[in-house]
């Protein structure tokens, strides 16, 4: 096949947006996923504005070149992963954002990071509450491909929860509005809705329309050890019926351990499972409910229960928590899994990855949004150990068998990406997956959005 | 055209499910909206199971029949409206619902009332928040077709955000499976989120699974009337930009009269507007809420604000707020508006309906979910006076038009149905448009699913 004329696109885009230079390109070709697999791309285009993103799809269309739409690359299923031959759509150079306090609303375009998106509402008094761990590093757009959680979720949802409006660019150029600054709004089909958590397969947002809420207020805050990886979870299910915290995570004792052993704060490592809980209701409800919380682990056998109402000292343990990623990868190369199970059966699915770990002889840490029964189990493996590698690979699969096994997903906020493929249909059914494509043909019927991924 | 075969669907389905006697079928050619141009179906099925369903629509799309789903027929847009020769499928026989308290959700068939949901939940101290007015008399499944609202979402969301998984019957008949009972999932497009809200058109829902979350506490409410409309709506920005209330309701002087005449509870019948806002924050919080509220409202210059943290006093006023509809339907026929705005701009909305109705010379009454700029202008008509009536259908669409102008929608919560569908393009532009048909041509490509609906 001859290589699509480069530049016709060239022409039609500012200075410097289409790169052809191998060096930079070959930085482009992985995310956090590091799929060895990796294709080399065409080149990497960087659109600062929607008609650039229009311009770009009409030109893939018109040649039928892949695009593979990447925020910063934090995917860790593959998500952004390059496609030989095709084109890289990086959204860094799309940046704008504006807070409107009145409407209680940001719109945004799609490189900006989470943190960013945060840090913007807040300059009004307001609050972006979705907070994937990467929110650092991660780009609000790439929250919206894969539907991004995080902790918070466990009280205030998801990124779907506060995406109001997109503008979303479609494979064959077209731009549409759908949604907007309305808080209620049931004119037509929920496409927004649709295009959150679509993994850059139906098309290409070049801007949101995000809902804001008031500052959060400051959170009471509850840590517990316990022995037992089953009482540990099995609190969570006493404590969100009854209440709704706004923090709700489990460590077990590889996580604790790597941490620990990064920031030395004195964590027990001889505990099986720590819980990190909090409550920022107001008033003094959320006292109450940590000291309501600190009585449930106590009643499910907690070794150490610790409480306090001093949000620092509160966010250094939720800190920790976050830092369980990079803390185990400090003993190796990690594959990150992403698996969840109805709430009840969240202590059921942790025994299983542990039993995993043991017959396949690795070390797998796991860490939980435990009130979502959303984990993170991550496997760690030496990459110059193919042997090793293999069976990481192996238990890797093995963990999706397990989830779907309890009724659970394979993904709860990473998206399916490339990595996860072979697994979803295992998890959603035949029929859910003709749907699925039947949605893809219809949007996108020649298949160049980020082929290869999801469904 | 021969009449399609009914037989052999009668064969397929237990004993009673067809009806097909005249009197009977009456009953089922309108809903709330009272169509005039109703048509006469050749039949209405009430299955009880998916596989009835299944069986219906197989014998509907292999004779081109167009299927009508209708839960209760208290759609206020025409969604469940009867079209000729076509099937009504009713869901009032299917009426399971199995709640785990464990798990916290509920499986629930279409056919039931939300207030059962909610009464079913309530068993185990569970609460499943959307309210629609109607909530007694409207079904779960019609809840789940236009995504129903009502007076709590303005804290507590929409029904999409408590739905978890569906099972649907395509228009060829195929039962799928999306989602499930697990709080956070990613796998796949998110499909349980496009049916939700999809009035009908893309298949028929047959099992819900619902999030359920901790009874609700308490509220401390606030109700304050003002002279001024706009004062009351700017009111609303003022509060919602600090606190999450969990009512925010307003009544013009029109509903407030009308309410008035009814329930005789001594409601200021000169005021401009009453405001019903509410707290269910724990502890203290929701009445230092309450507090806070009712010195915003003071600051806005409402004439009279009375507090209480008397739970069945509040509920009074919520439904004196409640009551409106029935209050003012006891004037003559209604057209019932759904329209909303960006919430800033819900007192020009409100200014421009009672200018309309000036220029019309009409009574039309405004309620308002105003923490969500989501407003119900109920045009009151003589049915017996065709200028009138024609008037009134004048100034039906003359309201939508001004909320498109507004940036707002045409319908927050009710849904497009037949009534709105003339709007629906004004609102959403032309490309969303076909991004709706494509959808809907992927889905139920011979259009047999709830022709003439929404888009």
């Amino acid at each position: 096949m001859p290589t699509p004329p480069l530049d016709a696109l060239i022409a039609e885009l500012p200075d410097g947006a289409v790169v052809t230079d191998p060096d930079i390109i070959a930085g482009y070709r992985q995310d956090r996923a590091a799929d060895p697999d990796a294709g080399m791309p065409l080149a990497v285009v960087r659109p600062q504005t929607t008609e650039q993103v229009q311009a770009t799809l009409r030109w893939a269309s018109a040649h039928r070149v892949p695009v593979v739409p990447r925020g910063a690359g934090t995917s860790l299923s593959g998500g952004s992963t390059a496609v030989d031959g095709g084109i890289t759509l990086s959204t860094e150079r799309m940046r704008e954002i504006t807070v409107d306090p009145v409407t209680r609303t940001a719109v945004a375009q799609p490189g900006l990071f989470n943190a960013e998106v945060k840090a913007e509402a807040a300059k009004h008094g307001l609050w972006y509450p979705p907070d994937p761990s990467s929110f650092q590093i991660c780009t609000i757009g790439g929250n919206i491909a894969t539907n991004a959680g995080g902790l918070c979720c466990v009280k205030y949802g998801v990124t779907t929860d506060y995406v109001l409006g997109l503008q979303v660019v479609l494979a064959d150029g077209t731009a549409v509005r759908l949604g907007g600054p309305r808080l209620k709004d049931v004119a037509g089909l929920p496409l927004t809705k649709l295009f959150v958590g679509s993994e850059g397969t139906l098309g290409v947002v070049t801007e949101v329309t995000l809902r804001l809420v008031p500052a959060q207020p400051p959170a009471a805050t509850v840590v517990a050890t316990f022995d037992s990886v089953r009482a540990a979870c099995d609190s969570v299910v006493t404590i969100t019926g009854k209440i709704r915290p706004s923090l709700m995570e489990f460590m077990d004792r590889a996580s604790i351990n790597a941490v620990e052993d990064q920031l030395r704060m004195g964590l027990d490592r001889s505990a099986a499972a720590m819980m990190v809980a909090a409550s920022d209701e107001r008033g003094g409800s959320g006292t109450a409910d940590a000291e309501f919380m600190a009585e449930a682990f106590t009643r499910h056998g907690a070794t150490e229960v610790f409480c306090t109402s001093d949000p620092d000292e509160g966010e250094a343990f939720a800190a920790a928590r976050r830092f369980a990623i990079p803390a185990v990868e400090a003993k190796g190369s990690l594959l990150l899994e992403d698996v969840g199970v109805p709430l009840p059966l969240l202590a059921d699915l942790v025994a299983g990855v542990e039993d995993l770990a043991r017959r396949r002889d690795l070390m797998i840490a796991v860490i939980a949004h435990a009130g979502d029964g959303n984990t993170h189990p991550l496997i760690v493996f030496d990459p110059d150990d193919a042997e090793m590698a293999a069976r990481a690979q192996r238990a890797f699969g093995e963990i999706m068998d397990l989830a779907i096994s309890l009724g659970g997903t394979i993904t709860g906020e990473h998206g399916v990406g490339r990595l996860k493929r072979p697994w979803l249909a295992a998890q959603i059914g035949p029929e859910a997956m003709e749907l699925n494509r039947r949605i893809k043909a219809a949007l996108d019927p020649d298949g160049i959005l980020n082929p290869g991924v999801a469904y």
